[in-house]
């Protein structure tokens, strides 16, 4: 945590200073915004979040709740959230809090006696740490808001949501300064019942299942009706059901089957009760499942064991659906590329699925930060419109592939025991599809801000268009052990990481020349698209990773200047940006990188961008010149 | 962290219910406290912390200063003080926020050209993390003191400091049943300069070096008179000093030496600059130092490194002085054992020491939380009033063994670069002395409440009179790595771990007799002192730890029960007491256990009380009724 250079600083750093010179930030929400965000869900919330750091745009949140969400919905968090938090400064909090998954356990009907279930299977979640530094966690989305309004409001543009505002409808007027007017309501408090008009730049549809930003913009959600049922339930209850507090899934030989998330805090548990097939005729009459229906099924799965609920905390019934959103933003998909979109929609909005794979609110807190840094760069000026088209082509696919994952798991979990080939199927799947679930199987192709392949054996432990996976480095100046990647903290600036080749700061180098481009060519990225007046770290943080251990490496003057900006008012050295390896856990090994060094570059939001060899500062210049000029169009 | 059992929570689960039926909490400072506390610096600060935990004691802290501490003062951590934060909830999070000491450099005039500094060496501070599994820290205090603050507001008790008020003097009335009767002077707010007296039945003195409530028990304060002085400045500043961002002693041939630290943020870091022995006939004229002057000096002993100071967040000069008190109670030391000690004084006011060693606010908070847990026994019922003595029997020793260690290190580091024999004189001691500055030297002497050392030999990484140093063991629950020793939070409680014998849970065994008879044994300090009324681990957290891998453990019905309480309302299951090894780092292995089991008393202060084996139950509880019930007396 870097902080006290523009001063010192008493309290908690955390709260940063409020900033954004000449913008008026009202209590009551404004007539015009630059970014109105409809829904303070996951997406809507880490969108508003990152747009927080962005101190000249105005941006406001409305949702419907009178206030912060209580109880209930989502509680899966899988290691690229928690990887994510990291970015958002609240990672360990959230952790230290949560349940964390280590293993899952598979239940099934014990064969000699099919009435009873038996423990067939324990899968570990993450054998050794494989897939990620960061755990699986279970903890109610609640919390997970509470922690993203926490940092909104400490960031410098002090965003905290306007609740009891319900969104009616919207209208684009192309062609003028704030295109987009919302239909808003006042949904409790004094002014009940009253409509008002806000006029936006951007609006992010963040507004659940039924969307009516999505409606609104005549947006095509399409995909199956519902077929099955589940009845959900977080409950405190006494058992002797052994695995109550691992994560369980539990099919029984009378059909049915539960699947069993242990909560955070020790004691909570949540099940997903299956509740059968819905007959087409059903007319939503399952959803009248009453909590002891629920629970009296739970027992018969669970039998010989007994579940006595002392508690619930919350209770519900749905219907699996598998729907997708034709595309994700108010541009119709034969005219994409015509106009700027103004209108887009985020996670539930847009995809939505059985909640069983635990994916929701993962896949739609990264749909909010793949949009937010992208509307927040576009407002600052630092990148072209056409950077917002990007949006939908990238997360629609995510969001196809994360419906195809959940429809083959939902119906997995759902498939009678006798009818698996293999007792074991369930597990296997588990344990095949680990990764996606756990959220790194994202893979972005090729745009104006993802480059191509060409390189790519440079650093094959940094596959190009998928997130930039840290690993452990030493800090040069302070020789602390450090994981590279947690460095970066959503402040929505570009990662350059410059690996070097295997020459000493002292000797002439690549990383030498590589450096010396980067400060002071025209064509530099830095050069040129840095904004004026600004720190020369504000748009690029610009890294190098020595091969050598750093008792080797002297913090000195052959340290190149690129890479120890001067910074704040007081124009102080940055001292984090340079790095060794660590000898216990080499990063060049780690991570493939080839030994005459390599440059890969990072976007806001973690994915890789670019991989390229050092002497390669023409492709460099180009690619930035796409991505933050739009040269291509 | 456990919570949820007494229903949902919905918001932060480090916000605990209040508590305390019967307790009236008024804004203003009542007549009549159980504990009042002089002074909220580190010791008072986490005596409230650990006092809040106890909902039925009234406590209150008063403090001089106007309001929270900003800036200035103590910022060194060492690592029992991290893992103490740890047990009060915030260790991760002041961990972030903090300077994190790896590595020491030691700078010596270059043998060439001895007008120039030239780095002699480098020392790992705690290589392989040999000594603690928490790092070494350096903040500022009021930092710590915000975290504290914190918890002891979140705490069922709710206390918060009532600041302004000024401690004028103290009368004790043996036989009343508030028998301290305390004078304070509002010392600013409205009330400025009005006086008032509250009663309490205790009085913790934490007022600092020149401490009233010391003056007004009539205790003694010995030492010498100060002889040497260093101006101290916390600053912002660009340096070609390389090692600007590691630990640094510096001496120069010129005479003269700098203790640099590093601190928080990346930027600020404190010089500690030799100004010099002091004139007997000083007066105080050392003091009027100013920066400017301090800063010249600082250049000179960098030479040929400059250092530019852009901005000073504080600046001060000290004069070192050794003192200690003769006892850090009312009783005199020729009256000790005959009546109950009512005034106690814990940190600077009963220690006073150079900075330079970065003990001071780490020495002070654990007399804060060896009194505070003490207290918190003695009036809600639980302990005998005699275990207040053991206070100052076990800090005096401590604080002693502090300012010999000090006087040694502050001699070295004001040693003219010349006189010493070795150029590594000072590394070596650095390096040889690590396990005392990190807070892991103290070992408490048999008393009431520690142990003899005849079975040491069965947990011989365990012991007795030292602080439990925790490992890595398997919930068996939940299969998830956890740190044994990191479960332990200030809740007040003992702690005691069933170490088993090489059983399962489904034989006979040493470890199941064991349990059978800490369950329904008149004997048993569980049934004999756990408050009426109240849950079974109330006053006894006691944990279990199998031989066997997890996946080995079944959580069923061989598990003894008084490894499974049922808790809270509803009368749930605690699972978070039954643990297996981790196969990657047997605890048994790690702390020398004897493979026949033993049994490991802990304090609720993290000290190891006694280790056992599992057949001396008649031992375990004659130990318990010392302790409890002062049989002894």
């Amino acid at each position: 945590m870097q902080f006290h250079h523009h001063g010192y600083v008493s309290g908690d750093p955390r709260i940063e200073s409020a900033a954004g010179s000449g913008i008026d930030r009202p209590e009551v929400l404004p007539e015009c915004v630059d970014v109105l965000i409809v829904g303070g869900g996951p997406a809507g919330m880490i969108a508003a979040a990152q747009l927080a750091k962005f101190s000249n745009i105005t941006t406001r949140i409305v949702d419907r709740r009178p206030g912060r969400l209580e109880i209930g919905q989502a509680d899966g968090i899988q290691a690229r959230s928690v990887e994510t938090f990291k970015a958002f400064g609240f990672a360990d909090r959230i952790t230290a809090e949560a349940y964390r998954i280590s293993e899952m356990a598979f239940w099934a009907p014990d064969t000699k006696n099919p009435e009873n279930i038996t423990r067939s299977k324990v899968a570990l979640d993450d054998p050794n740490g494989a897939i990620s530094e960061f755990p699986h966690l279970i903890v109610n989305q609640a919390r997970v808001l509470d922690y993203f309004a926490e940092f909104a409001k400490n960031a410098p543009a002090r965003i905290q949501p306007d609740y009891g505002l319900e969104f009616l409808g919207l209208e684009i007027h192309d062609g003028e300064e704030y295109p987009v007017a919302v239909s808003l309501r006042h949904a409790s408090g004094d002014q009940e019942g009253q409509q008002r008009t806000v006029r936006a730049k951007y609006v992010l549809g963040c507004d659940g299942a039924h969307s009516g930003v999505r409606e609104a913009i005549g947006r095509k959600h399409v995909g199956k009706a519902a077929k099955h049922a589940w009845g959900v339930m977080d409950v405190l209850a006494t058992t002797d059901f052994p695995d109550i507090r691992t994560k369980c899934a539990i099919q029984s030989a009378s059909g049915g089957s539960i699947l069993l998330i242990p909560r955070e805090g020790g004691h909570l548990f949540r099940m997903y009760v299956d509740l059968g097939e819905v007959p087409d005729d059903d007319n939503r009459q399952i959803r009248q499942t009453t909590l002891e229906t629920t629970v009296a099924k739970a027992n018969q799965i669970l039998h010989p064991y007994t579940l006595e609920v002392k508690d619930c905390a919350w209770y519900t019934v749905y219907e699996v659906g598998h729907r997708i959103t034709d595309k994700f933003d108010n541009v119709p998909p034969e005219e994409a590329g015509t106009r700027t979109p103004r209108v887009f929609i985020a996670g539930d909005a847009c995809h939505t699925h059985s909640a069983k794979a635990g994916q929701g609110m993962n896949v739609s807190m990264q749909d909010g930060w793949n949009i937010a840094w992208k509307l927040g760069h576009v407002l600052s000026g630092v990148a072209p419109e056409s950077l917002l088209e990007t949006y939908s082509l990238e997360r629609h696919e995510v969001a196809q592939n994360l419906i195809n994952f959940d429809r083959e798991w939902s119906s997995l979990m759902a498939k009678p025991a006798e009818e698996f080939e293999n007792p074991e199927e369930l597990a296997d799947f588990y344990v095949k599809t680990a990764e996606f679930p756990a959220g790194f199987m994202t893979e972005y192709p090729k745009s104006m801000i993802t480059g191509g392949t060409e390189h790519q054996a440079l650093a094959t432990g940094f596959p190009i268009g998928k997130r930039f996976k840290s690993a452990p480095v030493m800090r040069v100046c302070d020789g602390n052990p450090v994981h590279l990647g947690h460095h970066a903290t959503a402040d929505g600036r570009w990662r350059i990481y410059a690996f070097a080749d295997n020459a000493l700061p002292d000797e002439s180098s690549h990383l030498a020349s590589w450096a010396e481009w980067m400060l002071k060519s025209p064509d530099s990225p830095v050069v040129k698209y840095t904004p004026e007046g600004t720190d020369l770290d504000s748009l690029f943080d610009i890294k190098v990773i020595y091969q050598q251990p750093h008792g080797e490496i002297d913090f000195g003057p052959d340290i190149p200047s690129i890479f120890k900006p001067k910074v704040g008012p007081f124009q102080l050295t940055d001292y984090e940006k340079v790095y060794a390896i660590n000898a216990e856990a080499d990063i060049f090994e780690a991570r493939g990188i080839d030994r005459n060094g390599a440059v890969v570059v990072v976007r806001p939001d973690q994915y890789v961008s670019h991989v390229l060899p050092l002497e390669a500062v023409e492709e460099l210049a180009l690619f930035f010149d796409d991505a933050l000029n739009s040269r291509a169009r």
